[in-house]
């Protein structure tokens, strides 16, 4: 948290803008009522003392970076959604591995042109909307803005679902329509003024899908990744990893959206599972109250075949230039 | 790690060039010959499966971040060093627990100046260094470059040392000279052709003191902090936490370092221990094998009494303007 590169701050002041940052920050965690278990230490100190994870369990670790002018823009994002982005898309990859949310960290560097205190208030609304209290974090001056954060969450030990389980055979699912969040921000570029809320949220408050990644490992499901860059992209990540090839034969598309947004345009953070069990997962779901997820192909068992409505697929969807 | 602000990749070519690069950190960490524990899986998963902390300790979780142009300039530092810097900052807040690491995520945003192998090199140096495997990550371009880290530690249950512990009449100790890293930036942006590897050590190669740490935990000390953003900023956070006062009769000043640089300069990642039992802690760190603690002055009872070198002393060093 120091900087050299800078003039030590003046004698005599007090003890400083950032600490009375941190301080505020952590009047707004106390504000988002975060219960701090007995016996743990949570922000203020040099790291967050957490005690164990649930008996039984092993953890799950993840994170995520929110970059202003890639991730989002603030002529259309806000800064507070920014932060509930950064929160929510990690959060996301606890989902895809069937987990629960446990704590996080969010490291914030903050332009002059945006509010550390509003990037904190969407981390904020993210992490109580989705149980996971922010437990220590580090703030920046930057030239641009970035939110990261960093979650550790915990599976029932040995459940966790990875990417790689997927067998020939295997019904693909997706928890719901694809491409809102991609046709939302094509709304905001072509300066909609009246843009439908459906993909106003899509895009500007993705939702991490935890009810629906856990409840589908409860169901025993093979494998499982969430939508960041693009159904086709990582639909094609799946495979690579479970040495599989599939055949896409449906494609749900948002109302609003484009089919190429719903295969390449990335960050609608559904859910798609493969399994044996078609119908145990949908009853699974349907039992616990959730909207059943939507069957859209099958895995197969040759590596190279990649078929998406008939023709053969390459990978399609956001890749970063680095 | 999606980004509907840009353009879907071109269909048919191959994965992208993220996934590449993915693959090439993947290697560089094979390379590190961390192992991975049987029934773990790290990278290359929406999360990374890790089991549980050892029988008996509590979990430690901390984040640090650094920005290109605050924390260093790539006129004086490679992407290397500012990736070896933002984990080793990192580990420092696990060594001044009295922690040890377990694991770490990196989250980078790389500006087209930079290079991502390069500020990942750094990093997974310092993760092998320090025994701290690198199991996650996320990268991004973005216009300026950020290396965020998270790290998880442990510490025997209970045994976490935190900043509030310090009591009246505790002794006051400090690892080591300070002062170093601020003078090897002065000498730096003075353009010096010769700058004492001393120096230019502390600025470019920061070591995280975990082994310091432990063993002043070992000994039962009161409170601890690293000094991360000067010895005086740092000093008066410890007595704030603790609801004392301090007077500090000596400052070991690094060759080469003024006594300004040595209160103020920050980034020295030196730990500031105090303890009821000052012989108790010498010897602790002569039985290990460490260079001994040096004392620099008494914790008293007063909250508002805060003297250096028999002046008032307000709080120096750096804050960021956030």
């Amino acid at each position: 948290m120091a900087s050299p590169t800078r003039e030590p701050a003046p004698n005599g002041g007090p003890i400083g803008r950032e600490d009375s940052t941190l301080d505020r920050i952590g009047r707004m965690l106390m504000a988002a009522s975060f219960a701090q278990p007995q016996g743990q230490q949570w922000f203020g100190d040099d790291a967050a003392v957490l005690g164990t994870p649930p008996e039984g369990s092993e953890i799950l670790f993840c994170t995520d970076v929110a970059v202003e002018g890639v991730h989002g823009n603030f002529e259309f994002m806000s800064p507070q959604e920014l932060g509930w982005r950064a929160a929510s898309s990690t959060l996301s990859d606890i989902a895809a591995m069937g987990g629960s949310p446990w704590v996080m960290v969010a490291s914030v560097a903050c332009a002059k042109h945006a509010s550390i205190d509003e990037l904190m208030e969407g981390v904020v609304e993210s992490a109580a909307a989705f149980s996971c209290p922010v437990v220590g974090g580090d703030v920046s001056e930057a030239a641009t803005t970035m939110v990261s954060i960093a979650v550790i969450g915990h599976v029932p030990r040995g459940t966790a679902v990875t990417r790689s389980g997927a067998h020939a055979g295997d019904t693909v699912f997706v928890t719901g329509p694809l491409g809102g969040s991609a046709a939302g921000l094509a709304a905001f570029q072509r300066g909609e003024e009246q843009i439908e809320s459906t993909l106003r949220n899509a895009y500007l408050r993705p939702v991490p899908l935890l009810a629906q990644g856990a409840a589908a490992r409860e169901c025993g499901i093979s494998a499982m990744i969430d939508v960041s860059d693009g159904l086709s992209i990582d639909l094609h990540r799946l495979a690579d990893a479970s040495h599989v090839g599939f055949e896409l034969t449906s494609v749900p598309v948002c109302s609003g959206a484009t089919l190429d947004e719903a295969l390449g345009g990335g960050e609608d953070f559904a859910l798609v599972m493969t399994t044996s069990d078609p119908e145990g997962l949908r009853s699974g779901f349907e039992d616990q109250g959730l909207e059943p997820p939507i069957s859209i192909g099958m895995i197969t068992p040759e590596h190279t075949q990649r078929i998406i409505l008939g023709e053969s697929s390459s990978p399609m969807g956001w890749v970063h230039d680095v």
